[in-house]
């Protein structure tokens, strides 16, 4: 006899039943469509890689979160994400693939992660990488494709915001400010900044002056940081900048792009994005709902120095993931979730046992030219088929009794008008 | 520095890259279309569960290779195969699902085996479940499902044929003999002799005659037990087994019903088919090559007692699994891996970044149409542009250049003629 929790899914995943998992077929569809007209290519990588793949690059909560086990002297895990995998395939073949890359991919990861809304253990991700393009260029094609999906599934009227910054520019902007003389504390700084949404200022400024921390800033120097984060005009930032920054053109530069694309009123500067993995290099961005209830609707940005970290070369990359749990959020609180019918055709009914072969070559003869066709197989009372079928959606009945098979025809029923006609059986 | 074991994907797992996974994509999309004609609705459970779900109510082979763990006080496992989380969701809606429920998946599993051609440690595997339809009506479904798939990968010619057995007729027929005292001894025994084709005749009795074991057969049992097993025509099965054996009726009616769709000839009776998951009570089935080279392409059958040992209402059901690894290794023995293009249509490439915008608007209506389209990011020289497009295969390039630009149009180039004209850019 079971216990009863060995019998539900574990806490924070879910079982897709046929409604679920119609209504992820349609939102994966949408993310390989879009996919597809901008160019990108599908990949995929194992479920289950070497734990090391995410903890030597990744910010200190991934790791805390990884689903990871040892066996048969190895240490495994569940992929938290998809761009470690990604950057081991892309090195494996780097001399052979031709820049830049195009990769997208709709996958599964895991992180054991307190559940709140729009939170789960496990969710379902679209990721669109652009590899070997060093310019904004990229940027711009990637929020393009994040606007396009948003407008393909109902949201291109301003529901979804992003907003977006560069590490780049924070990194030029405190290393000739405050980590002037230590520089490698930018990464950490990166990690614990990314929390100030969730654990406030002062928290942020109590961990970046740790003195057992990676960052050890002074009090003055921890709140100058936060007040960095507050800017959110790109003119503000540019001035905290150093002369002829960069990372400002840039970023103005991209905002032209954006304007190309038409979708520049939806993209704002936003100092305080800095995203909690501890790789990105320049461009960073997060997508949120217009009245910030949820969480991210996705996420992404610049990580050009990854593939060297893993000892491969250097080769500039910049994606984003976008999951499924939070936009199925933002469409229910919208009403835009669409009402998808099974899209059963025909349903074919012997009455009777000597029917049945009939009745089987009659559902073979259908299903050849492409309907979906059920075959009664139990229970064959008309008033039942007649019911079921129409409780299932189908078109169609057709039902195969001993007078019909002794004039070698098949009555149907246009469930829709309730008609009724006898069709040839051959 | 990373150690080069972390970048590599874990042994017996798989990289996609594009040409694999339109590959792996093409196949699903005949598993999914497959099923679609026939009715079955997809369905999907969590990767991971708790280990106890596999573990009841396996063959001790499954348990000796599920990745498991344990993690904040739970026995985690990813699943090894989909039917115990099927039988779950199943049971948690009880009462509330219409029977009988047709039910399909195309889901990843992962088994930790020893490699060989044809094995790895993870694969994707489609199945076909039914739920609620007692009589072998299901059976034939499923079976027909099985060849119209195979027909539409180009294996329709009796390239692969089923092998197809009962496990109550077995059951009838050694209940009535050497279990007739022990009939308890019946699924330990299915266990042991599913090894057969794998181990041998010799030591398969010497497992069914172990003393420390779970059948416990004097020796002459156990022959006879392994003389059954080599019966291979149903009527001398029928002459073997009690007589009105309900079984043997069944297998009759079975035969009867794959006669009306048109696959009797590619399904043989082989009492040797036992299949190793102890849960199996009736119909069970392998298909193979018909050269015998390959593991099994598939396999199946009737498990009409699962829900219940795990504590739900009995619904009988019947079901097949199909991985994707055998029937590649087939369809490239017999060349019929197809060789699928990344599908792209056109290159949009501005030569100057002045260009960029009007290059951009271009590339945004043409995928607002429906095509797949490259925006060059990087280097734009035309020959360049051109032969990268050519070596994609792509249809058309689209470039744009100061002059054009000029004169409000873009030059078109097709590749597959060469032939170049401009238009108009709005």
């Amino acid at each position: 006899m079971a216990r009863p929790s060995d019998l539900q899914a574990p806490r924070g995943t879910r079982d897709f039943y046929p409604e679920d998992l119609r209504l992820r077929s349609w939102l994966f569809a949408h993310f390989r469509e879009v996919s597809r007209r901008f160019g990108f290519e599908e990949v995929d990588a194992p479920v289950v890689e070497h734990a090391e793949l995410f903890t030597r690059k990744a910010g200190e909560e991934i790791v805390e979160q990884l689903y990871h086990w040892e066996m048969h002297d190895r240490h495994l895990a569940l992929r938290p994400e998809m761009t470690p995998s990604i950057a081991r395939m892309v090195m494996a073949r780097a001399g052979a693939l031709r820049l830049p890359l195009r990769w997208f991919t709709v996958t599964q990861n895991w992180r054991y992660e307190r559940m709140t809304r729009g939170r789960k253990r496990e969710h379902f991700q679209w990721n669109m990488d652009v590899w070997g393009e060093p310019g904004v260029g990229a940027e711009a094609e990637l929020l393009a494709a994040i606007f396009a999906l948003l407008e393909r599934v109902g949201l291109g009227g301003g529901q979804v915001r992003i907003q977006l910054n560069s590490r780049a520019l924070l990194e030029e902007t405190l290393r000739a400010g405050v980590l002037r003389e230590r520089p490698e504390a930018f990464e950490p700084l990166c990690v614990i900044v990314d929390k100030l949404a969730k654990i406030g200022a002062d928290a942020v400024v109590e961990q970046l002056r740790d003195p057992a921390g990676a960052v050890r800033l002074s009090a003055d120097e921890a709140r100058d940081v936060v007040g960095l984060l507050g800017v959110t005009g790109l003119d503000d930032a540019a001035a905290a900048a150093p002369p002829g920054s960069h990372a400002v053109a840039e970023l103005r530069r991209l905002f032209e792009l954006l304007a190309a694309y038409g979708v520049a009123d939806r993209v704002d500067f936003d100092a305080s994005v800095v995203r909690g993995l501890a790789y990105y290099t320049g461009v960073v961005f997060e997508a949120y709902d217009a009245d910030r209830k949820l969480r991210a609707v996705c996420g992404g940005g610049r990580y050009d120095r990854l593939l060297e970290t893993l000892g491969g070369p250097r080769i500039p990359a910049v994606g984003f993931g976008f999951g499924d749990v939070v936009i199925a959020e933002l469409l229910a609180d919208h009403g835009l979730l669409p009402a998808l019918a099974r899209g059963l055709d025909d349903v074919v009914c012997a009455l009777g046992e000597a029917q049945r072969p009939a009745a089987i070559a009659l559902a073979q003869r259908l299903r050849a030219s492409g309907r979906s066709v059920e075959l009664v197989l139990g229970d064959t009372r008309p008033k039942r088929v007649l019911a079921d079928a129409d409780k299932a959606g189908a078109a169609r009945v057709w039902l195969l009794g001993p007078d019909e098979a002794a004039r070698g025809v098949v009555r149907v029923r246009e469930l829709a008008t309730g008609a009724e006609r006898d069709e040839a059986l051959s």
